[in-house]
Order: structure tokens, then sequence, then C-alpha cells
């Protein structure tokens, strides 16, 4: 009998083994796949070593004005995915290695629990295996949504994950459905690369969601349109055909465009069929959990994209922390009061806390401090100046309660806003702090300026 | 009768502008060269800028890894200068046109305070301007320090103001003399630009303060040494001629070296020639001030490298605010206890709080938690896997007393952990606060967990 059996080796199985490893409980892992799952092989660091290949496109013009000339440039899509399956490759030998040198019996198959202490292993032959475990952590991820008439083939019609694991070569003209996170990612990358991008949004904005306000969608959108990237909101894909090994589409707008391929973005669903004991999940399918990550079965927990909890490999990561920390009896509970949300397209763009139309819609009165990154030193040294960020303070006791950045570093800056609003800080304790001079993070000094001394103009 | 003559226009002078501005303070300036000070026409912004040119050189065999395939790349020093010239006239026309707008009377000389109300502009041609303002701040800045044997000349032997501000093409071959900040920043950048660099140095490493912890040290020697840089370490020069415009010197440990040039980087002095009324100094020459900046003058007051505070731009901006702040009424004093240290040499290197050694001496016992930049997602991602990170923690509260970031990012990351030491969180705090994935700042995470969960091997 294993200590801990962990379904599903992503960001949250591997979270909880490094944990589980530190604290020598005796595990055993059930993988379908490769380790990483999703978020190494097919989501977050694939786009991200794509983004990095697609920024550094973009900043090719300025090298110039550092003295570096270049003839002949060209882009190799093929290459850049080279170099991503290299980088991958490399991250999740890391990981194997780790598994190898801790002997941990990994079992490769579907894993499906049976008993309130058994899991049965489907293996890809169809042969089965029983393995038993004291506590077992239910970490399988999600799976790309699809509607009703848009069926992905994985050639025509792809997911994301049949792009960032299975697309090496770029469509020269693509149909995204879906203007959310992954479609404004995926669009700036296909787009930089040379693809031409059509974006399909059933909203009104990109990145339509409550936590991204909306001139982050017009900053954003004044990008794209720069880089003749094409957007029709408020539509949807009415319905398409495969001709001659093209795609014809038709949008509810009467819109018609052809392509090579639609990409389907949607957003993801729990993959929750794990189970035959009655393991409960909520009207949406997500796996009920206590703020402890235990399901209805105390010796069983779940964590992750599984859980109703924001859809983040971070978050992931966090609650399998939470639940190695409850089974080896160290009684913690999950926080998400302060979370980051990060995402790369035409720009970093990073939030946290509350936002003006969050605050308002709670009651909470706000004042809020704008800086652009025109100024700011540093960026300018480093012709980086699109960008902005505003932090959101309540109006009377000026304490901050939430920000947004747009921009370069954006992703890591983020973090320094979430630990003011976590330590509830004020405008004039964020205005005072030290910071390195030139650096990105001065700009909270200026968007705090006008709170704290009163206006300039 | 001004309210305030702020004399010198650095990073202080603009701070006390932009402050006192905003609390409708009616200001005169004096300042008898460029607007920006030091900091932005001869040190960090054009260090910065150069530095990303030289960043971006060494980055360019990995843009193949993205399918940016370049041909005949070559290197122009003369266009990064003219692009280094163009952004720092754009930031100083940005002041410029704040002080004209704002109407703001920018007395063109050289200041001296010959009254406790009386400021002295001696201009250009040697005609005299008697200004008076109920207070007056010093900000007046420093100036490089030379050695006994080796005298600037402006062409064989120059300072790094002459090299930033003055040298608009690459010496082939050049002597740095100090291996500190300045140093080691200008060492890699001429090395990447295509210098043959040689340092020299009287202590037995680079970067030889308290403040930077031998294995940073260690660190980036390795880097140099790969970048083909020389060092003598323990060394001095002991003389030098020039002969057929040529530098011909002798180090102490008896080699010979050719060059170009000389550059001296061994330290910077305060400017303190500014006053006949009396305006006390302590014996190494700096202005002495109490905690609210004030000398012993009630009314006049000093910020930046005048005083006995660390010679740091942002300190001077720091020290600015709070004099204004005095000034107007608002009883504040300067907090010097988390200040970060960064430099931009073969790698970023950031330093907040207390290092391991810095610890021992005071009597601390410390654990520390390490991870390398070798497994970080995004660095992998990015191609930036060089550098690690070192948090010092108090051995039995675990709270955190400083750290160490050496790599990508570490300048703006630094100020994560400096919150955190402010804060005095503990490991377990840094650990479970929520980062985004993939992000730089995740290394926190991993530098802490065998503190907070056990060793893995």
């Amino acid at each position: 009998m294993y200590d801990l059996i962990i379904i599903g080796m992503g960001p949250g199985g591997f979270e909880a083994t490094l944990t589980a490893l530190r604290k020598k409980l005796n595990i055993a892992i059930v993988e379908k796949s490769k380790v990483g799952g999703n978020c190494l092989n097919r989501a977050c660091i694939p786009t991200k070593y794509f983004w990095t290949g697609a920024h550094q496109i973009e900043k090719l013009n300025v090298l110039d004005n550092y003295g570096i000339e270049i003839q002949n440039v060209s882009i190799n899509f093929k290459k850049a995915w080279e170099g991503k399956e290299k980088a991958i490759s490399f991250l999740r030998k890391s990981l194997n290695m780790l598994l190898k040198t801790k002997k941990v019996p990994v079992y490769k198959g579907r894993g499906r629990i049976i008993g309130q202490n058994e899991v049965e292993v489907i293996k890809e032959d169809g042969s089965k295996e029983v393995i038993k475990g004291e506590n077992i952590l239910i970490a399988t991820g999600s799976i790309p949504v699809s509607v009703g008439n848009i069926i992905p083939d994985g050639n025509f019609v792809i997911t994301t994950e049949d792009l960032l694991e299975r697309t090496d070569s770029l469509p020269e003209e693509i149909i995204i459905v879906g203007g959310g996170v992954a479609g404004c990612e995926l669009g700036y990358i296909l787009s930089a690369y040379g693809s031409k991008v059509h974006i399909v949004e059933l909203m009104d904005r990109l990145l339509p969601m409550p936590d991204i306000p909306e001139e982050v969608s017009r900053y954003l959108l004044r990008k794209f349109k720069k880089m003749k990237i094409n957007t029709y909101f408020k539509t949807t894909l009415e319905s398409y055909e495969i001709k001659d090994n093209r795609v014809f589409a038709k949008l509810s707008d009467g819109t018609q465009l052809t392509a090579d391929k639609i990409l389907l973005s949607i957003g993801r669903k729990p993959n929750t069929d794990i189970d035959t004991i009655g393991i409960q999940k909520d009207e949406r399918g997500f796996i009920k959990v206590n703020k402890k990550m235990q399901t209805n079965f105390k010796n069983i927990y779940a964590c992750g994209d599984v859980v109703n909890s924001p859809m983040l490999a971070y978050i992931a990561s966090y609650e399998a922390k939470i639940a190695v920390d409850n089974i080896t009896g160290k009684d913690v509970e999950a926080d998400y009061s302060v979370i980051p949300y990060v995402l790369f397209s035409g720009f970093e763009i990073a939030t946290v806390g509350l936002n003006e139309k969050q605050a308002k819609e709670k009651g909470i009165e706000v004042v809020t401090g704008y800086y652009p990154y025109t100024y700011n030193e540093k960026a300018v040294d480093e012709h980086e100046s699109e960008g902005f960020v505003r932090l959101v303070f309540e109006k009377e006791s000026k304490k901050i309660i939430g920000g947004t950045i747009v921009g370069t570093g954006a992703s890591e800056l983020i973090h320094i806003i979430q630990m003011a609003v976590k330590e509830e800080y004020t405008a004039e304790d964020i205005h005072n702090f030290i910071y390195f001079h030139p650096s990105l993070s001065e700009i909270f000094i200026y968007a705090t300026y006008d709170i704290v001394a009163g206006k300039l103009f």
C-alpha cells in the first residue's frame, strides 16, 4: 500500500510529488501520457516559448538602435518548433530523471478510482492493474471544450493542444474562434510568425473576462489592428466546410472567410471521468472539495483544473501542496484571495485583486493611479515603451485593492503589487518604497504620485 | 523670494522638483550643465542603454532557436552611441518640457550658497546673479575620484563620464582600473561590443564590496573568463606612458599592457564646494544632515551623493522627497533599512538586506535557500538559464533577512524579496505565496523548498 497515489503528472501532480518526496511519503504515479501534463507539453510552456520568439521578431527592427546591423532575416517556424521541442524535452527529462532517481513507480495508463483505496490503471494495450494507496490525489486536469457545430478533426479544425503539440508548420491563414486568453496569445504568436489571423469573438471585446479591464482590451486591440490581425466581435462561426484542403467559413455577421485552419479556443472543461465510487461533482462537472482539497472521501484529494477554482497551472501546484500538507498532518486551507492573472499576447498583461469595475460592483469607492511606460527610463533604454500600469485604491483609506500592468515585465512586476495588496499597503507605502533606478518597478512611484503628493497638472 | 531653490538637477533635484510642484511650491533651479545630472547623461541611463545592446549581442546566437535566421551581423558602436543619444535626449527633453510648461525658472550656472537664504549663480561667462529662497536644497551630486599617479586627460586616460558622454568610438583595447560596479558594468559592455578588456583590481575579487557575496564575484568571473576579459587581482596600475597614440602600462605584478585607453573607475566623491557660510561636512567631505535631510542650517537641506548615504540615484530621489516633505510641514525621516543594490554586468545582479557573511558578522545564525535558473521554465523558454537566487533566513525564526539574485530579471525581482524582508516574511510565507507560472519569480518557491518541506536529496 502506497502512502499516496497521484493520478496525473501535470503541474498539480508534479508539485505533489515534489512535496511528498520531501516529506518521505511512499508514492506512486499514474499518468496516461507525458509527464508535465498540458502545461508543459501543450499549453503554458510552449506558448511562452513561441511568445519569446514572437517578441524577438517584433524587436528585430530596434536592434539597429543598439548598433546591431542585420541583413537577410528570414523567419522559419519549423526551426522555432524544433527549439520549442528541445526546451520542453529538456524540462521533461529533468522531471523524469527526478522520478527515476527517487525510484518513484510510474504506472503508464489511465487511472480510475474503483475503491476508496484502489486505483485501477488501464494501460494502452487494454490490460489492467490495480494499485492501493492510503491516500489518492486526483490531478487529471482538463480538456478543451468544443461547441456544437465545430468538430475538431486535428487537421482543419484544431484545438490549442493540436496546435502546440502537433502542428509543426505555420498555417498561412487561420480563423481563431474565441478571443480569450488562448486566442489572444496564439493569435499574436501566429501573426508575428507570419500567419494571417482572424479572431472571432462572441462578446464585444478581446479578453472579455471580468478580471481584464476594458482599457486593456482596447489597448490590445489597437496593437492587433497595427499587426493587421482581423477581429470580429459579437460574432460566431456559423458554419464551415472543407474543400480542396481549405476551410471555407461563414460568420454570423455574413462575413465569408477562407483559411488553412480553424483554431478552437473557447475554454476547457474538467477531466473528471475518473471513478466508479461516487466522488461528488458540482453541477458544472467539477469535483467538489473542501478548503483542504478533500473530496467526499476524506483520503481522496483533488487539485487543479478538476476542481472549481481558477483553471491555472500555478493554482494546481498551490492546491497540490495544500493537499499533501493535509495528508501529512499539517492542517492548512487554500486561500484564493490574492491571485495574479497573467497572459502573454501583444503585451504581457497582468492583473491582481479588484479592478475599478469590479470594485464598483462591490460598492467600494475607489481612486486609481495611472502611469504609462513612455517615460520610464528603463523602458526607454530597452525600446519597450508600450504599456501602462493602473493601481486601484480604496478611496477613503487609500489602501491598494488591485492593479493592472500592461507591458514588458508585467508578469513579474505583478507580484510586487500582489504583495502590496496582501499587506494592505497604502498609496504612500507604495510611493515611498525604495525601488532601484532605472527599473520598471519605478512605475509604481509615478502611478501613486497624484494620490500622495497632489496632481502635477 | 522663492519657496525653494534647488541646486543641481540630477535624480535628487528632479524628484524634489516633481514633489515641490505638486505641493504648489514656488521653486527655482540652479544647474550648471544638462538637466538629468550624471545619472541621465553620463551614468545609469547610458549604461543601461548600452547594456541592453550588449545583452542583445550576446543573445544573437539564440535567435536561431526561435526560427529567426539572420546572416551578416555587424556591430557598429557608433550607431549604438547615436541610439543612446536619442534615448537620453528624449528623456532630457521631457524633463525640460515639464520645467517649461510649469514655468520653473532655471538659472544656468554653478550655484553657491552665500547666505542662509541666498544662492549666488556663477554663469559660464563669469557673471553672477543672486537669488533668494526660503529653503535651499543641495543636490549637486558627485564627481569621479582619481588616484595619485593616474591623471585623466579625457583622451588616453578617461573617467566613466568621459566614456559615457564623450567617447563615441569603441576603444580596441582598454585597461579598466577598478573592478567595482562601474568597472564590471562597462567592462562587460565594451567586451560585448568588441573591445579587448583588461580589469585591474586592488582587491582579490570582482565587486569587492561587503554587499556582494563572494559566490557572485566567482560566478561573474567565470563569465568574464569565457568572454576573454582579462582580470588582474591584488594588482594596481603602477605606471603608464603615452607613445604613438597608445598607452603603455605597467601593473604592480610586472605585467606590461598596451591599450588605446585607460578607464578610471575607482569611485566617486561628493561635489560639495558649494557654500561660503559654513555648512558642516564630515571628515570624508559629505555634508552632514539629520534624518530629515537638514544641514546645520534648518532651512538648507541636502540629498543624494553629497550626503553620507549610499551613492545611488534612487537614494537621492528618495531623500529629495523626504526633504520636500519636511519643507512642506510633513514630519518624516529617511529610513535606509532595506535598500536594493543592483548592477548590470555579465548578468543582472541584485541584493537586498544581509548576505550570509554580513549576518555572521552580526552574530546572526542563518540558514540559506538556493536555486539555480537552470530548471526555471520561463528562463528555459527565454534561453536565459544563467543565474541563481540565494535567500538568507534567520535560523530560528526562519524569517528572511536578505537575498541575492543573479540572472535575467534580477533588477525587478529583487523588490519582491525587499518587500518580504520589510514585512518579515518567513520561508513558508515566501514558499506559499502564489506566483504566476511560468514566471522567474517562481525561483523563490524552489529556493525555500528545502527549508519548508525538507530536503529532496
